[in-house]
């Protein structure tokens, strides 16, 4: 006997009722995102290591999933490197590809190749998978889908509002109750700024941005080690631990940013953005949060981070502004904005919660028993009109044992089982039961239709 | 200025445009196999080498894109290989997994790995993308989608006449004119067993499988070079180019095979086949075709293959049963039945027709223009309502140029812009521009609603 087959270890295999689930979700977010007149692209799994390498950090460039050449790759590595044996050196030798690490780097790259047939505003989605060669934990796996929407070449802060619009709307549609928490990455600069470590804005963003995981005391103290003077790790927290309403934390805020340009240009961002989400009627809160920082580099303005309030879970939901994303491809002061899904966590949060909806899940709503060769003859042509009709419908392709049949329709949960023997036939009658009650009714096949038809 | 951004060849980028035509297709065909109570499931795109390797054929195994192992990798290379140079060798040290080069091996992997959770007989589709390291040319890519339909443990021909119904629907409903051909493996099995060439089968298919490419002369000089009697060779002509009707066919060939047991259950089982696609009102012609080989090995049984009779096309549908199929990893004696739709091929028909659907390639149905800060508040609640009516509506985020705003619309193809200035939020209406005349008419937001929600 072979060996058991197995797939990579953080890669996983989707069973029927699991990939309905899956798409329940992708299909609602798709279709918000298509409301909003958001364009669908798609990117290839494989790109050019330069296009990657570099844009995720140096911890990213190891986690980047390489492609090994084709053919006789060893011929390209010189004697001397191959001896050595230093995989790095070697690695860009032997490889020119790697899978894609996430679809923001792949959509940079999209915009400037394409820039001149792109439509500006571009207002784009990506539903894909990527790849990371990450340690495989609970809930972190090797291979996982994003779902990105961001809109790019236009600075309004219109574009905020609306993407917390379509993050309102689709947790909304999904049951899921949420809290948007919304900051300003100018604000962030501001506040270092203020307290005299403008430099460092990269290091207490880091610190801060662990503030709910950690507590502020841990905080302070990776500050510390930062090499962050003590007298500004007290100033700084007054300023993060500001009570109050988002608009009365806004104005204290304004007090004490007064000095710094950037700060204020902040505070006067958020004030407009809360101003449209306050016009929006969403369902869900939309909350200033000092110390949400993301660790991202790359942006430059709101920053964004949604959570359910249902159950202990991190962040569902997150992104900001960047407006620098494209340079990186040679097309500078193109600035953007966009928020991406996290398909995985909202699964969990679904299947904790049992929100996904029944009639997501059913894919045969109709079984025909087969008795034979002439109840199959005389079942074939209703199963046709059930299926022209728009129903799932199917006959057990083999007649034989009832109970190997009837388990059959069970185990996929069919809800409505035909039996047509001969009395049937002579009838020209169907016997319908109902798999849930077990009741069982005599039917014609207009009724037979009428009665599967309903929901 | 960086380097310009491309992408590795024979991979490609989707714009909007193409992947809402590609959807188009992928929706279809999974519309349809979910109607017949097909289940999907979906497998990742890495796989370990050891599923892979050795399925494909030698030349297979080169065009597997395989993964570099992550960390130091060359540490498990001993220094003697590393100085050596042989890239295969070398290959099996350093990369441990592959991507999925088919759909098949994934799926047989699959079955076995979970036999005892699935419900058999197992109803499974599966649409994903697949990679291979071809030489990339006209229609031919490194990376494109598959679209395969299978049932497995069930040998009852049944299922083979509901996935021919399955190729009807799906071309019926994307308005491709098609014709099916069917063969049987046991047919050509007998044939050549007739002939005497018993165990020279596999060079008989593979010749006579270009039957069609090539023509029959070319066929013979193949079958010479493979070491094929002339007399055989000659016995076969006759057998290929039977004429007359499919019945007359096969009345023709129970002659030829009487002395064959497997060719005359070849026979058989296509009589079974015809009689339940002859009941099934099939728009498609269902023709028996005894060139039809396909390269394939691992097919026992019947062998099919569909072609669009509205332009030159290679096959754009193919499949067969295979008996065997899930023996190389432990299970054997499972005898499954499938086809595959080539996604790529069957949108280079739909292109080439112009059968896309103008609906289908809509993506926004309204955009209000922005003339500034109140226009754009009076608008924004009747944007919301237009969304929560299922319409897909955007604002541009801007105000500004006029034209620059129209052009968007036009480019986007935006069939209906709402301009609502100041002297229609006077009269508490809106102008409704008809793109496509030009002309414009004065509603209120209901009356708005009404008109763009008709098709």
């Amino acid at each position: 006997m072979a060996q058991k087959p197995s797939i990579p270890k953080g890669t996983r295999d989707f069973s029927p009722a699991e990939v309905v689930k899956r798409n329940y979700i992708f299909d609602t977010i798709r279709r918000i995102f298509r409301r909003y007149g958001f364009q669908p692209i798609e990117t290839p799994a494989m790109e050019n290591l330069s296009t990657l390498m570099g844009k995720y950090g140096e911890e990213g460039d190891k986690l980047l999933f390489k492609i090994l050449n084709s053919g006789d790759f060893m011929s390209k590595v010189p004697e001397e490197l191959a001896k050595e044996g230093d995989s790095v050196k070697i690695t860009s030798a032997i490889s020119e590809k790697g899978l894609r690490y996430d679809l923001t780097v792949p959509f940079a790259r999209f915009v400037v190749q394409y820039r001149n047939d792109i439509v500006f505003p571009f207002r784009r989605y990506q539903i894909q998978p990527v790849w990371r060669a990450d340690r495989p934990q609970k809930g972190r796996y090797r291979e996982f889908y994003q779902c990105d929407v961001d809109v790019i070449g236009s600075d309004s802060l219109l574009n905020e509002a609306e993407l917390i619009q379509i993050v309102d709307d689709v947790f909304r549609h999904l049951k899921i109750n949420t809290v948007v928490k919304v900051n300003n990455r100018k604000i962030l600069a501001g506040i270092a700024e203020i307290i005299g470590e403008h430099e460092r804005l990269t290091d207490i963003t880091v610190a801060i941005d662990k503030m709910e995981k950690i507590g502020a005391d841990k905080v302070n103290q990776e500050l510390a080690e930062k090499g962050l003077p003590a007298e500004a790790i007290s100033r700084l927290q007054p300023i993060l631990s500001l009570q109050g309403s988002t608009d009365q934390k806004l104005e204290q805020l304004e007090q004490i940013l007064a000095s710094s340009e950037t700060g204020m240009k902040g505070i006067a961002e958020l004030k407009i953005l809360f101003g449209y989400t306050g016009r929006m009627n969403l369902q869900t809160e939309v909350e200033l949060d000092l110390t949400l920082a993301r660790g991202l580099n790359y942006y430059t303005g709101a920053i964004i981070e949604v959570k359910t309030t249902d159950m202990e879970m991190g962040s569902i939901c997150g992104g900001g502004r960047y407006d620098d994303l494209t340079g990186i491809f040679g097309l500078p002061d193109v600035s953007g904005v966009g928020v991406s899904f996290g398909a995985e966590r909202i699964y969990d949060v679904l299947e904790h919660l049992g929100l996904f909806p029944r009639e997501s899940q059913e894919i045969t709503r109709v079984m025909f028993v087969n008795f034979g060769e002439k109840e199959e003859a005389y079942c074939l042509p209703v199963l046709a009109r059930l299926r022209s009709a728009g129903i799932n419908a199917e006959i057990f392709p083999e007649s034989g044992k009832m109970k190997k049949q009837m388990n059959y329709a069970n185990r996929k949960e069919i809800p409505y089982v035909v039996l047509a023997g001969e009395s049937e036939m002579e009838a020209g009658k169907f016997n319908l039961k109902h798999m849930s009650s077990g009741e069982q009714q005599l039917v014609d096949s207009e009724e037979l239709i009428k009665v599967v038809s309903r929901f």
